[in-house]
């Protein structure tokens, strides 16, 4: 396969330009041999911001020496039909499936303004918030209180990645998600402490392997016992033994994305209703 | 416009399904009347587990008493004709585009699985995740070790959406974002800390309206100065007038979504990068 040459890769809404940036990163890694060059465009809902985006698009044309890309979920006619007329790859993609929508449900849309508009004031968008203010109230194990709430509760060895994960699941996913650090102490007593076990069902495990737990903790503290590869072996041996013990199952994270952890906890949990 | 009946959307994916379920998202949320009941079935990457699918799909069928429609990211070619033949509204997100893209191109895509596999290990991930760690670190003036790494400064007064806003900005879009909090300290004399007036360039404000505000910190403190409507008006303006002075942007979160705000910021701060 020929390595081509860098392409311009343009992201244009009327909105926030996120989720033509989702699918366009998702549709460009398919095509790991080639270079974009990758530029968000937001916000594009008059005319006059559409033909300036017409004039970034000729620029990266000549640049290039091959004509752009265009990612659009511009939902806007007007708008669009500008956009239409540069000399771009250009590649609708409401344009697309919403006819089609349109005929399978037997009703119009609206053709207004994308997902994350307006949606400020929904109840959805409300829980999405509250669960990222549970996430940071309950991050290593700072609060037990309210904990019933928790729909996930993640255990783990310090820097195993719980803090992140917890994150991604309440920002994505709306899930209030609390997370507690494995300490010596628990592997002393090869016990959980008897509050976490009351909630035995939410409880998740986090793995690492010892080299890049090791490498992870040197960054924090380096040349400390924390962070040598010998104690993370301890650790996340104990660590497997409790988790083993009590029947929690656990993922490990060396070569995983938060993206893939979070949704395969979500699924071996059982929660499989979408945020929105 | 009728009101239809409610529909199953199945967002059916090899890898988290993320990417189908944002898109998904967006075009629903173009048929506000009509009444979804959304599923996540990620993963699905052997022929057992698509054949599961349809089983799924067939029972909705049966419950709704219409066909469900099936959101696609599938890539491997053998699930995806299992899938096909579920009896289901089936809009294949990268059938579509990708094979306009190899031809755009020049080149045959991987059909590997998506976005969110195999990306842990790459040099963008990793300056996502320190990213979180940068934003946590530097939530609500924590500290001001290495506040030179940040490129955004987030300041406003307490409960403004400070907090989310830089998580977001940190987990989309990889953007080390700190914030501030502006405190009736700063309100009395009127000028900022000068640890912040020395990264002025990446100061940007966050505002809100007195009764939302009240609204909000009555949830966290009931009863208290801090929550009374007139102290929300004295502080909200109060910050005004020091940003005004201070020549900062800022943008009012009452309405808007953390997608919103983070998306208007960066493009008022002029970061166009893509995250990935």
């Amino acid at each position: 396969m020929e390595k081509v040459a860098v392409r311009s890769v343009f992201f244009i809404s009327d909105g926030t330009a996120i989720t033509a940036e989702t699918l366009g990163h998702s549709l460009l890694a398919q095509f790991p041999d080639c270079h974009f060059r990758q530029i968000r465009l937001p916000f594009i809902d008059t005319t006059d911001k559409a033909r300036r985006c017409v004039e970034q698009i000729k620029a990266a044309r000549i640049i290039d020496g091959h004509r752009p890309i265009v990612l659009s979920t511009l939902v806007n006619s007007e708008t669009l039909a500008i956009l239409q007329e540069a000399d771009a790859f250009f590649l609708s993609m409401f344009e697309h499936f919403i006819g089609q929508l349109e005929d399978e449900l037997g009703v119009h849309s609206t053709h207004v303004v994308g997902r994350f508009h307006g949606i400020a004031e929904s109840e959805n968008y409300q829980s999405r918030i509250e669960a990222i203010n549970f996430t940071l109230a309950h991050d290593d194990g700072q609060s037990n209180a309210k904990l019933e709430q928790a729909e996930v509760i993640l255990v783990g060895v310090s820097r195993s990645g719980k803090t992140p994960t917890s994150l991604y699941l309440a920002m994505q996913f709306g899930v209030k998600a609390a997370n507690y650090p494995l300490i010596p102490e628990d592997f002393e007593r090869n016990q959980l402490p008897g509050d976490l076990l009351r909630h035995h069902s939410k409880l998740y495990g986090l793995t690492i392997s010892p080299e890049r737990l090791s490498e992870v903790r040197r960054e924090r503290r380096p040349n400390s016992t924390y962070a040598s590869l010998e104690n993370c072996r301890f650790e996340i041996e104990a660590a497997h033994r409790l988790m083993r013990a009590h029947h929690i199952s656990f993922i490990d994270s060396t070569s995983r994305s938060i993206e893939e952890i979070s949704a395969k906890i979500l699924q071996e949990i059982g929660i499989f209703h979408s945020a929105e």
